[in-house]
């Protein structure tokens, strides 16, 4: 705890983290203030946190526990397993455990896989959600995720695996859903595209590309569906991707 | 600000809400806990909060801001043009204005609604992204809303006007995703559940009925679509209403 003290009247009241147990907190999509109180008390109690790769430094420096690197490369699964494995161990060995994760740790965050492993070695543990990118970016760039007057539903699809967007006859029904927001998108978004194109989205249908969404280096670029592929190559990863009715700068104030 | 004091050297470098300025803020689905840090600090610098009706009082206690109550029951829409006039009044006479959001202010809370009159009448606005019901649902359930084996994707989706679940093409699609997360679908689900069975949905598809998500009052049925109706009648709204692959209960440790 370096840097912000909340006073006890409110924080006495939460939970406790005890020795032994895990908590999977989300830590939000990037800027230290969409952290939430839940996530911050967390962070003041544990004596060791396992931390993602796109965790930012000054919520990094909101806790004195020992912060172990918890970060994946693409493909690197055999390290989920190592992961979860520290988990149980510094559980076990009678530590107040934080397992802190980009986002939320239920949406596209393997809190789910990280959960049932904890269950089935007996570990307790607790899941503090956190904003996730779809909502930072949306809120950031003042984009509507949803809206009484067109739009009723909104997806979050992951993009990461191609073999997903081909494999499952699903997966067309969830491409024509009216927002779709895709997470870790980019890298595919050449084949995402015809894909959409082929279940008959239109080519004028609104395209935003969201990179570094909530962080200082928040950039948003509008385009269409058609017009996408020339901008494509210049946005940077990580980046939210959004498609749909709706999708268009917001009026700015005069 | 009661019974928290953040100290500055964080929160000093958060923006400043200025006078003549509103910020629509996400307040999360109900645990104080879940409130993120610009949240606070919004609540911190307001002089005057428009509430939704479901905002717990120890989130309110946190400001000491005039507290003007904007809730809505259902039908009344047009109150939302006279919140929103309210919000412009209230910036044109000089005010720091915060507008609380249950849940996050751009998935089914109006708050796109509100964005664009802002700006339309040249007040500035920002908005701070909040966790969703779904998400305080999921975590406080343990209900993983993707999973890296059986679902890459979740759709939320209004229940609240039966009509849009029977007029639009687009909502047979959507109603096929993976994981269904329904909101306001309590008092519809009948026609819903109908609906998704005749789309193919299978009986035996697990279903979750979350009320009072992350509150002390919180309370999670497991059932299936088939045997569903049977528990509906007891359910309390507000609920949030899982439907897929994967909602089921989480292993307990022993």
């Amino acid at each position: 705890m370096k840097s912000v003290v909340l006073d006890d009247p409110l924080l006495s009241g939460f939970p406790t983290l005890f020795p032994g147990h895990v908590w999977l907190v989300g830590a939000g999509p990037g800027d230290v203030g969409l952290l939430t109180l839940h996530a911050l008390s967390a962070l003041r109690q544990a004596d060791v946190v396992y931390y993602d790769g796109l965790i930012p430094q000054d919520i990094l420096s909101l806790t004195s526990a020992t912060l172990m690197y918890a970060g994946k490369k693409a493909g690197e699964s055999c390290r989920q397993d190592r992961i979860t494995q520290d988990l149980i161990d510094a559980a076990r060995a009678g530590h107040r455990v934080v397992r802190l994760k980009g986002g939320d740790p239920l949406i596209f965050g393997r809190g789910g896989e990280e959960m049932r492993a904890l269950h089935a070695a007996g570990i307790p543990c607790r899941i503090i959600p956190g904003v996730t990118a779809a909502q930072g970016a949306a809120a950031y760039s003042q984009i509507p995720l949803t809206h009484r007057d067109y739009n009723s539903a909104v997806t979050f699809l992951s993009g990461h695996q191609a073999e997903t967007l081909y494999g499952e006859a699903w997966h067309d029904i969830g491409l024509r859903s009216p927002l779709l927001v895709l997470y870790m998108g980019l890298k595919n978004f050449d084949k995402i595209r015809l894909r959409l194109l082929e279940v008959g989205r239109c080519p004028s249908q609104p395209v935003a590309f969201i990179s570094a969404a909530t962080t200082p280096h928040q950039e948003t670029v509008f385009t269409t569906l058609g017009e996408s592929l020339s901008v494509w190559p210049t946005i940077t990863s990580p980046a939210i991707i959004m498609i749909g009715q709706g999708v268009e700068p917001a009026i700015r104030p005069r």
